[in-house]
């Protein structure tokens, strides 16, 4: 006999990083799944380790790491992942990032600098990765930086739903917090039934180079329920300098919407201090205790991401089924 | 003796596609050089065939093509010439795009989708390209999709500069014609002394998905001069029902700048038929006499493009000199 | 449970561009499958667009594109299908070429020339093709170019038995219409039954440089019906002028007998005018109706690639089926 | 109907190059399978010409080398059998290397050295090898130089259970013929229950340059079976010196044991004229019969491949099974 | 004219990772330059952004980088250095990492681990690295885990030379702490005059697996001044363990030398009760004061970089200068 | 200062493998330079070592290789040599290849065959040589199968020199000996002064597959000086066959002219045994004195390869001097 014969099945399974194992396990309980035993930590220099306790061999690996701080960590960390994966001869692997890593350097502001989104998508093509599945991009160019399948799922719907519901009967108008967002604000007054659209100004002092003097609302916010949207919350000083001036605009009340909250120092502070009255995230990145405020209401990312990963494991349509661009 | 030594200089040599050899001539004019002699035709099924005349042999070439109708036609030319060139042991290729092919391709808009501009920068680096120049891409994230340097200069202060000095004494407001441009939009608004910004938001239907109702200018316009900025213009649709939106809204004057004339039909018509008093463009695209309009300027782009080049050639800074990022 | 079990079906799916719509239907309907509905146009400024109207996730993909004129454009076409399939999550990718584009250029015939015909191959690599499938390669050489299987198929059989069939009891002379062509011209001795060859020898003025002066007859070929055989019949020159040689040495009949039938301008005149009394040839190209006449005979191409991707499909031999190389 | 869909199907298929087919015939019956009938025969000039004698399309395939005299030969065959593979559509493509040709160059022991085990492990990448399969590592950093799953199997459990069965009831020192192999032999003294560990030190005159003048016994061994260890005997010198400087410090007897019996010459000469009682390999590599000797005692590695190659190809476990590395 | 023709110097350029600038200083000191100036900070989310302030076009850059803790910050911060050098034109890009992050994930110990030094090397390359230069690597083989030129040097005869004239009269013994050392520890031997040469040997419980019960001198050290070696100091524990062996079977005095002074917690703890009576290391990782003992002598690496750096860029050997491979 | 500014100039070195030193020398003869002194030997397995004994930093480095018998150690050996140039930082590396090995297998004459002259040129190319420079290559296409520049040089200038000063006044005839080699004796034609043109065509038996029944002269000899052609001479067998039935045909001399002396046995018994007059061959491969016959001529090959590394080290024009092709 010259050949041997069997049945080719697949095996989906599920690795967790350490930067937020909780999202991990959330995404497996809605696939029926628990994340692959792992071992991790880090040696005394801080090197990472990484072996798994089971055999990858053959499997359709979906590797989810939430990039947190300590983010290039978690990025080093996951990329290890991978490699011991495609070491390990992983059928296929697809990185889960539910917030890009180094999104916001997707290009060069000036000259001599990096455009490190690139560098990333490149490290996880070089570490094996396959694929990659991810949640509202910076910008949606990011997912042409890497050399493969990119799943690119938007939470505009869970937020909207969560906006419209709660807020039923107000009269919205969609804010951008500055200029570069005014497409992303744009689309969420379809969802809100085409209410107004403003965004906000940032004048400059023609006199000192690259010196901000006003923040000035272009479009029309008075009396209206302001939802200022974003893709995601860092510092919070952008979204609270915008929602000031929306009130001096005589903005009736402002929510604030975005999909990734990041919520480095000091925004936890910056938000509770503001007039803002409810801040509406998903947990693509986690919320420690002591960040949580009672104005803030955290929507869940997993159900989404499971769903995902089950149509691509499955060879369904990620398209088809939640306006994912994929 | 073990080995033989001599003085490596370095030889700046230029090369033309068959699509817009004025531009090409108009930069070596610049520069002091004339393109190389090259033999480029198409065989009967129009495969296209080149020829360089001198020996390319260590050179520091510069292929010069300019992305217009027919656009598939001269994008491979550019591509054949690099394999020409790369064949013909030219030391370092930098490919000058005045206008970046498929750059609206720059993401996946639905599922199942190209990301052709990212297909395009792969397969010069493919054909061996070392390095790209380009002009004002659609998105500057398009330049991530390089993986090589990328000269990325930018046409504003040529226009706003013309702008400026023709209209001076009026009242500007700078208008970007959708969401998606306001960014672009706010730089103008500083290099034109601080004045109002204002965009144009396109409504949508709640009832008939993606079917646009309305343009509705958000921002202050009335009585002013409107620059409605953008970085093309192809068929003229969008920005001559922008400037309609502008006059409904008590424009005093509107003019038009934008740094890359597509001009596909029928954007002569629609320009020639609008109430836009001037168009001001550069020639990064080659307008056809049949589409000149008595109320079209166009700018050259071929003395920013030869201060680049002469730069890259002597290891300058592009960064320090133009603005330009790379 | 740390693992979801599924079934790994296989899922042939067929895509066909705009250049020849009419053969990819031709081998669907021998698969028993319709090519899938996608949605392609091109913009105003010529560059293409291109979305699969159905999920591709998981497909062992066939693209067909026939690069008939203007092939530029068709070879971007068929480079944006294979992107966007990559990008799809596709899982297998073979482009079916019938006729490969810029095969003559398989070389450089002088210095500082390019070998288009491998930065094709290259560019279908990084487009994200597996493998090609293509018909009597220009030379076989080709299929070296690309980083990847090539299934190489012949057309020969179902030209010759159609020759075979229509001029039984002829004495047969096979003749290569130039030097080039003389092993390919034998193999078709063979199927004949070993008739004699000829070829048509271009001499050169010793005095005048690269200046052809005469076609001359080397074999025997006097009161034969002569087959002039060809990989390709273009604009038809150099195929009439060997006819008329063969006239001049006293052939009785010729008839033309090729795979590819590009017929650019002025063939059809050429051919009508020529004394050739049959052109046989294949629609790997299309052969729009004001190029047909009457002395044109055109075999289908769609059987033999149907029953190719049938065999990749369910990994059966390509080789032992048609003799193909594979 | 637009796919067409199948079940999916692994297939096996076995290949033997010709450095040693009674290895692969071996691996193969245990097995169930007989490798696939190949025509491989040497030009005159010495290229090597490879055809498989039945489709490989599809397989998950398995290429036997063991890497003999004359070892480029042998390499350049394997290469040109896996470029053969991946041209005719093989699936998955595996190179079963006993023992790893060149692993010795792993390092540049001085300057403008190669390191040529890279070097032959991106060749192997190069020519289509999906994945490498082998023994005992000159040295386990190796597995790191391919670009893909290395599946690394260990004999030193079949050496030490022989021993352990031959030699039962002996006492036993390990040791290490230099100071680079104190590592693996440390492995040995676990196995063989904790007996104490031996190396010879090569002590170096400090007036001359690279002289070894001594071989000092390291370590207690007087009265002991000395087990010596290595991980290859290539012409034996140094671990019949290192015996001779066992018995020098009172060994009772010394026994050698290692994977790979390179044997080049004058290695039996060597080892039969020593006071080593018996020599203890695996059949890696062929053992002609002319090398044969009666203190040679030969083990088999084909069950331990067979095992790897079956669990390889149903996605089992290499690492659980046999303390493999994979 | 149809090419432009201009001199081709080299310009040396060196650019400071934020690790260890001190060590960046001293380098450039030594090669009468100073590092590039560069801004470089870490975003409230901790992701890193860098630019550097002065051209780099066309430079040969040298980008220092000491891998400290936290050890994946510096590894990303120094990959976003060189993708930023890449894109701005660098002409050739040398990484100088005096210490190779993760050079102890060499190999997989196990089966499912990652080859994380490899990955490594292979995101340099991807950032776009041309070049490594790098001090004493735990196994000589990760200088084969890069695609490229790796300069290799050697701190011994700098740690030797000490060793020898501080305790010039003494009777050495050199010993290495376990049995993977054994090699580097002989290369001291030589430079030492020939000296005795020992290593502990690790016994581990037949009964308890990976349990080790003993750490036995092997060789011969009473009455003599033990010269400790390794490639790094780490926690210490392996070291102290090995010098209480040591004291234990009679060593006269124990002395410590090693590359690299990682001194991870409790490292200083315990070199400071251990009755070692020096700790001799070099500066190729920074020292912070708190860690510093009165017992611990820090030389510096700075020359031979700087030397290295020196021939690399004018095309001199390394290799004949300073024993360094490369 | 924050850059260091030197000189930079170019060294060419030449390096020579150990098939066929003498010719290195004379190239190097020509050229003014001695191959550079290199350690290469083989181990007593088989493996081969190599070592420069110079620097070889910065230099641009001509590797020789000739690929004579055993050819599949030679190859090895160059490609070791160019990985140990890559790794010695040579600035860039070319492989200069007088005969092409395994040119033959330039395609797959029937499935499931390699393509081993791809595999040779991509081979080359990892390891790291960045050009080719070969003689004569077996196909023109081959040169598609490198990804960088080749330098092809034709030897057929040298060769009808010869021919035409040798028998001047002769009525020659050029003479192909198969049918694939028709073109190639065409340009002899010219050469000659316009001949007559002919080639062996070997008939089938129909009735029996693959089996040559006679070799019948297709084209005018009789009488003729007959110069048969051919890129190489193996085992002699074609051309002495061809030569028989050119006597029979009538011939009245027959002389044999090609660029590549293979003379695997017996092609000197054959040569010897035959009415073939002269054998004229270039010295591309070395002629062992055993295989040295009288009616032998040895042209040298140096003077032509010499050349046109001066031009490619100087940025010359290859294909202006010598009409080779790069």
């Amino acid at each position: 006999m010259n050949s041997l014969q069997a049945e080719n099945r697949k095996s989906l399974m599920l690795f967790s990083g350490r930067a937020y194992p909780e999202l991990a396990d959330e995404i497996g309980a809605h696939l029926g799944l628990q994340p692959t035993p792992t071992a991790a930590y880090d040696f005394a220099n801080g090197e990472i380790f990484v072996r798994f306790e089971e055999s990858v061999r053959g499997s359709d690996a979906f590797v989810v790491q939430s990039m947190t701080t300590p983010i290039n960590q978690w990025l080093v960390e996951a990329l290890i992942m991978v490699d011991a994966l495609k070491r390990g001869s992983a059928k296929r692997i697809t990185v889960v990032l539910p917030f890009f890593p180094y999104a916001r350097q997707d290009k060069k502001h000036r000259g001599r600098e990096p455009i490190s989104a690139r560098l990333v998508a490149d490290m996880f093509k070089t570490a094996g990765a396959d694929r990659i599945l991810t949640v509202d991009l910076h910008t949606a160019q990011i997912s042409g930086f890497f050399d493969g399948p990119v799943d690119h799922l938007f939470a505009l719907s869970i937020l909207a739903d969560y906006v419209k519901r709660t807020y039923e009967g107000r009269q919205f108008a969609v804010v951008a917090p500055d200029s570069g967002r005014v497409r992303v604000a744009e689309r969420w007054t379809d969802e809100l039934g085409g209410c107004p659209l403003a965004f906000i100004h940032k004048t400059r002092d023609p006199l000192i180079p690259n010196q901000v003097v006003a923040n000035r609302v272009v479009g029309e916010v008075e009396g209206r329920t302001c939802v200022l949207v974003d893709d995601m919350i860092d510092t919070g000083g952008t979204i609270c300098k915008a929602a000031d001036a929306l009130f001096d605009a005589g903005a009736g009340d402002v929510i604030v919407a975005a999909t990734h909250g990041v919520l480095s120092d000091p925004a936890t502070e910056r938000l509770k201090n503001s007039r803002i009255s409810e801040v509406v995230l998903t947990n693509t990145l986690p919320v420690p205790p002591e960040k949580k405020l009672d104005k803030l209401t955290l929507l869940s990312i997993a159900p989404l991401i499971a769903r995902a990963i089950s149509e691509v494991f499955s060879d369904g349509s990620v398209t088809s089924l939640f306006g994912g661009v994929s």
